[in-house]
């Protein structure tokens, strides 16, 4: 499991704390390394982090956007109503504003991506395990 | 020179083509991989690398910032006025509206960062020996 381990701990950017902060919009556990966070700037940066089999909750960015740069691991990204993309190192996902969606990691793989977010997140349900196997 | 091998060719994102865009505004050779350029989203990401000794030259990005990312090998970072700062892997930089800077590798590293960048750039006069020596 070199890869995982490699994965676990950042592979360029450390993995920062226990995501404490928003494990109520996840199912099992990921981790959060703020990167930028400036009130002069309309994105924040942050590198996430998910054990095997977590994902957030679907949700939406209203008055924004996501992206999110896969730096390590594997994982899903799924848009309401499309199939779900394997994700892997070196990919890179663009949310638009309003699009209702999830992602995280495999079932058996540690997964990274940096994320950078513009206006504010609307939380929706978990995704099930019937969506996600 | 493992290092500057690996960096060269990218560490998570290829290094892409040669910069020719905006060679007229870098001293030595880079190469850009644009990750996003999407008119629905108000930043554009691109990976850069720059050869050993290349450097952009100062520019300033108005009604918009610029973070840089670094994921690999090692550069200068520099706001006019100010000291310039090493920069190596795993190093953030927001740049604000309006600050005059620039950045590039150092004499004897190839340097990669990712750049997260909004607003108009305008390209003021290169970097001379002087200064960056």
């Amino acid at each position: 499991m070199a890869k995982n381990e490699e994965v676990k701990d950042g592979i360029i950017f450390s993995s920062g704390e226990k995501n404490d902060a928003f494990a109520q919009y996840f199912v099992g556990q990921s981790y959060m390394n703020s990167l930028v966070a400036d009130p002069e700037v309309n994105v924040g940066v942050g590198n996430v982090t998910f054990e095997p089999g977590c994902r957030n909750n679907w949700h939406i960015h209203h008055d924004g956007y996501q992206i999110l740069l896969v730096t390590g691991g594997e994982g899903w990204y799924q848009e309401d109503g499309k199939q779900a993309q394997f994700l892997q190192t070196g990919d890179v996902i663009v949310t638009h504003d309003g699009i209702k969606h999830w992602h995280g990691a495999t079932k058996d793989s540690w997964f990274e991506h940096i994320a950078i977010t513009a206006g504010t997140p609307e939380w929706l349900e978990p995704v099930s395990d019937e969506i996600y196997d």
